[in-house]
């Protein structure tokens, strides 16, 4: 247990704007984790592509062989190790990934980030990345599943939440005005 | 399935601020429909006092004996009978709840209010109703029973979210704005 290190979860729907908060979180001088990487990586080293349903899979299959916090239990040491003292970590998905990581940083503090689902849907069509959906079918399936693993639980229980339905510089402030609140509640 | 009337469905976690919401909507023309009153009722028709735990039991009870949308359900007669165009259905819990209202108000909308943990339970602290929860276990209980209907779900996939972190006018201006584009999107 330590409360050397700040370290800020962000939990959020696809397409919500997860990467928006922790692009913020870095241009303020924090390291980033992304919890999605630990999968991506997993898939690269079996030589899948990093689409949807291989991620999807290995993420089952990793859950199944080593428990539903793995994902957690994978991204410790990259948090311990970071050089920076605040630590962004980017796809928090369920209340025992929150109780993990407070088990291990007493810092630990969740930010939601909500979006609604067509602006969801926009966001996610628009981008077009290979792991995105296309369709509102398959963003529903792609919902129902990250929501079937205790995400909107999550999201429920933030400590913090930014609503990501204005325009950027607008939602950019209210990401810096979580990171204060969090970064004040630390220091006392 | 009518789009006569404007349903506004409110979702939040105990002592978010979902009574705030339903109170803007009143003073904004809304008519209000409380879901929590059905199982009050049903308390109250037993002879049984309105605490947390019997409204528990009824609300189990209920659930088991006619399906896990049977508070919905009693409250479309209520809904279809309002004089109002505008009604604000205040406490749903789940996506099934979602569904069966979208099934019978195309207009069906969700409103998510959400607080920190922390705000939660001060303010049902402070205000000590008789179904409000004294102490941090108290009320971590009551937010897991919430959250295995899948209250977390729902505020997830709201249209609209309202943060209550801030003074009552702010709140009350985010709720006012929430409730304008809702009602901008049902007269398109």
């Amino acid at each position: 247990m330590t409360d050397q290190k700040l370290v800020l979860g962000v939990a959020g729907m696809p397409g919500s704007g997860k990467s928006l908060v922790v692009k913020v979180a870095r241009e303020n001088g924090y390291e980033a984790v992304v919890m999605g990487d630990i999968v991506r990586q997993e898939a690269e080293r079996r030589g899948l592509q990093p689409n949807p349903e291989n991620i999807g899979n290995i993420m089952l299959e990793l859950r199944e062989k080593e428990g539903k916090v793995v994902i957690a239990k994978r991204c410790m040491s990259k948090i311990e190790g970071a050089r920076k003292r605040r630590v962004v970590v980017d796809g928090v998905r369920s209340l025992d990934e929150v109780e993990e990581f407070k088990r291990h940083f007493a810092s630990f503090t969740l930010i939601a980030v909500c979006s609604s689902p067509e602006a969801r849907f926009e966001r996610l069509y628009r981008r077009q990345r290979s792991d995105d959906a296309e369709g509102w079918d398959v963003l529903h399936r792609r919902d129902m599943r990250e929501l079937s693993v205790g995400l909107g639980s999550a999201i429920a229980m933030a400590e913090y939440t930014v609503v990501n339905d204005q325009a950027l510089d607008i939602v950019k402030n209210r990401v810096k005005q979580a990171l204060r609140k969090a970064e004040a509640a630390w220091k006392k």
